[in-house]
């Protein structure tokens, strides 16, 4: 018999690996604010799972931090060259490795044009991409060899929580330190993930959504199933789905809805839900509580944080179940086909 | 035997519906001039179809207009109700109909929070959207009557590439002015759709992926491909799809591949219709001239137009496609499922 695959191992070190990284960085936030001062924009420039994470992080800037946030499009910088007035610009670059070129080359280029820049690194201090940074935030996830980014994600989301709060969001940092421990309290008694991956080894594909904070946990399972099971997933908001392809949603393309067990998305997440029923389709809940447990055809419990921290718990169940599937499935979830760990784009 | 679908109908009206928009938007460029004097950053507030048109807007507003663009998460005003001050920020808020609630009630939060307001809608300038807007940018597609959008969104392209001009983009406004009659030129011999929709009909998903300003046509062809052929179509940028999910593309699904047939992104579409044809999928190219075609298994020619505005020609052969592959399906365009022509999101 062999052993757990590496993915499942890392999964497994995620608790580790936040309390390191939030130990390392809470302590920093205020250097944040000494570099954000003067800016009023936040611009990420990450691609992949990075890019999910940014997406997490805009919504938190926006919606606690009270400030301005947009994703870069990197072939602005790489590709049409174009040159943009970035004074008052806190540009933030996310890769794991430090090391692909189109994220360092971007952040170089808005560096370039006047804004202040933050690196958010798995690579550390000494990488390419810290190398462009005013200041490197560098996250403790240890090595990762699964192809699959499990614990450089998390550690990234816990990154921009401490970003959020060293520009000044209202939030308690003591929740962000109880993180660990919640999600090792849910590992330690891990949800029975065999009837929803037995329903999903079944079906071509699937739609993946959440609304606010919980959209980037949303895309990022999208990914994973795309990445690990090869599943056509497709990660859309909540409000998305409903202006069109929940046409696509029918007895052999579930839905799989991400919330918090809290805040003001929740009620709409479960009137998804109970739409996607109501059309003849399944809906797998993560997360959310009782009550959409309730308005789903199956559902695994996520750690219980406050909405603001949700994601960094809600892509738990989603990276068990994205491990469970693809060995299911017959693959190897460490190796997926055509992949490799640090991508380079140009 | 009954007649074409409305879709097919509505496809045909563009270069009619672009002649108007065009006429009636290009003389009121300054107005965008002295809307936009004093603002540095566009945040484009759109949903659906709208977003992807706003897509286009942000790349285009990045990369000629030298502005830094955002795209609005609607909840961030609707359901967080966070405040943010948006002095010198320029809203755009994009919706065919002007009457989703959710974009009005996120354009009026954009006005509360000191933007300068722009309306893009075929709504008319009595629509609720335009009723909270400094100017309102009236499309002139008439009435559109299938629920997919064709006509809606080409002319929503023609006005934001009338936006850029008037953010002062160094562009000819004379090759906008050409866009309705190299349209109509395609449109009088339309390609041969049969073998790619007999591919295509076989499938349950397909990638569709662009770079640039391409990358917002592809958004858009497979939002259509959702809607009306309940087809898992995925629309990724060529850099997300190699970060990642070129694991999904195999010989059961295959990548749509869309670019203009010059400028800077071209090469590296075509390397990405090589590498996805190297793993052995099929790739089926749109537009890119002879290059794209070669590197692909089968391909459709587009309108030949400048870059910056090749999207707005790239998503006609699409539309055409999508709308072929649906009646192939046994489907009806005209009313796909689940869907209605206005969505309201809250």
């Amino acid at each position: 018999m062999v052993g757990p695959t590496l993915m499942r191992q890392e999964i497994g070190q995620q608790p580790e690996a936040l309390r390191a990284t939030i130990d390392a960085l809470l302590p920093r936030r205020d250097e944040v604010a000494r570099l954000a001062a003067g800016t009023r924009t936040v611009l990420f420039i990450a691609r992949g799972t990075s890019d999910n994470a940014a997406t997490y992080g805009s919504y938190l800037v926006e919606a606690q931090a009270g400030r301005l946030a947009s994703l870069a499009a990197p072939s602005i910088a790489t590709t049409y060259r174009a040159r943009i007035d970035l004074d008052g610009v806190l540009a933030v670059a996310l890769s794991q490795s430090g090391r692909t070129e189109e994220i360092v080359d971007t952040l170089a280029w808005a560096r370039d044009c006047g804004a202040q820049t933050l690196a958010i690194t798995n690579g550390g201090i000494a990488s390419p991409l810290a190398q462009v940074a005013d200041v490197t935030f560098e996250t403790c996830a240890g090595i990762e060899r699964a192809v699959p980014a499990t614990k450089t994600f998390t550690t990234q989301l816990a990154a921009l929580a401490v970003l959020a709060l060293g520009l000044g969001a209202p939030l308690a940092a003591a929740e962000l330190v109880a993180v660990p421990e919640v999600i090792s309290d849910l590992l330690a008694s891990p949800p029975d993930l065999d009837p929803i991956v037995g329903e999903l080894a079944k079906v071509p594909g699937v739609v993946v959504s959440g609304r606010g904070m919980a959209y980037a946990a949303a895309l990022e399972l999208a990914l994973k199933l795309k990445e690990a099971c090869y599943l056509h997933a497709m990660g859309l908001s909540y409000a998305d789905l409903l202006h069109g392809p929940i046409a696509v949603v029918d007895a052999s393309t579930p839905a799989i809805v991400l919330a918090a067990d809290s805040g003001p998305t929740l009620a709409g997440t479960v009137d998804l839900a109970r739409r996607v029923t109501g059309v003849g389709a399944q809906a797998y809940g993560i997360g959310g509580g009782e009550l959409l447990a309730r308005a789903c055809s199956a559902a695994l419990p996520a750690p219980r944080l406050p909405e603001w921290l949700a994601p960094i718990g809600l892509i738990v169940p989603g990276q068990l179940l994205t491990e469970a599937l693809s060995r299911r499935l017959g693959l190897d979830p460490d190796r997926p086909r055509g992949l490799s760990k640090v991508t380079q784009t140009d």
